[in-house]
């Protein structure tokens, strides 16, 4: 599947108020958003999959992909276009056994060590992070910054995409770092207008 | 698959203190225990699937299945005999269709409407709870109780298994009530020897 990565949405349920996920959804991919990761850290596994199969109605009339992030019980279930996995999530090789090489696996890389061994495992992106410090995520020993970014994109040769912290004030020296595509939850979710947020960040 | 529900562990290494959860099985299982179900509530899924291989490397070992709470990926990915699902999992349809025939579906069920359903939606069997007020799990309105459990099973005919404060005390009551067998956390995993606790409520 040849996939856009440009502008990759991942979602955070807790930067809505009074609007439901799949519309935010929607007005991001009207942004210009080309791919979009659900990821419910809290949510049981039923409402895991309600979420996703309503965010899948959403990304399916758009034609983008849908990644589920960790749950691989939740990406078959509603037949996602693939999985993001971090390092305490599902260990790759049994992912691809799970989901075969149609779907899309994407593994969280926070330095070229991890990046090298997601690439040499068949991962078909690394989502680099944190790049920056960032609100969505308040656990970042380090983050990778520009340079780092930089150093891994010079190793790896699948793309990849910078996530933590990436923002309409950043975003263009964080391409040039060499990285396929930018990941985004607050610098979308976190605004007032979801599509004019994708459409500048774009 | 035939299975025998006498004696169901359910696991939660909260109760174990520095023993490993694979020992604690292990001695559960030399006192009798004829089921063993790996429930993880706050695991990373990378941990969940390790801790659910290790205490397979047990099962497998005394024959005895092992059956996964909740997650159908872990499930999978350990190839365990079975999932247990509650109401807030993953809904029982997707559950039969992800897994297939081959294997054991238990469903949690609060009352005789939960049950029927389970039963009508192809579960093995349906884990009735909360069976009493227990320790293990604080939210809980108002347990089935003796009476309650018996009006279940004069209507259900898959085997059900009684869950929630279960314990040497009460459960030749419990079984009187009709149920296949018993599941315990506390009674087992809550005391100093685990394999005299199981042959103690054999």
């Amino acid at each position: 599947m040849e996939v856009d990565y440009r502008l990759y949405l991942v979602t955070d349920r807790d930067y809505l108020d009074d609007v439901e996920l799949k519309d935010a959804v929607e007005q991001a991919i009207l942004g210009g958003t080309t791919l979009v990761q659900v990821r419910e850290k809290h949510a049981s596994t039923r409402e895991f999959y309600k979420i996703a199969l309503q965010v899948k109605s959403i990304t399916d009339y758009y034609n983008v992909p849908i990644i589920i992030n960790d749950r691989i019980d939740v990406a078959k279930a509603v037949d996602a276009d693939g999985v993001h996995i971090g390092q305490s999530d599902m260990p790759l090789k049994i992912a691809r056994k799970m989901l075969g090489h149609d779907k899309i696996i994407g593994v969280s890389a926070g330095n070229i060590k991890e990046a090298l061994e997601a690439q040499k495992g068949g991962a078909d992106y690394v989502g680099l992070g944190a790049a920056f410090y960032t609100g969505t995520k308040k656990d970042i020993d380090k983050p990778i910054g520009i340079d780092g970014l930089k150093k891994i994109c010079d190793e790896i040769t699948i793309p990849s995409v910078a996530i933590g912290g990436v923002n309409e004030t950043n975003y263009k020296d964080v391409l040039k770092s060499g990285v396929t595509g930018i990941s985004v939850v607050s610098a979308i979710l976190g605004k007032k207008d979801f599509k004019r947020a994708a459409q500048n960040l774009l």
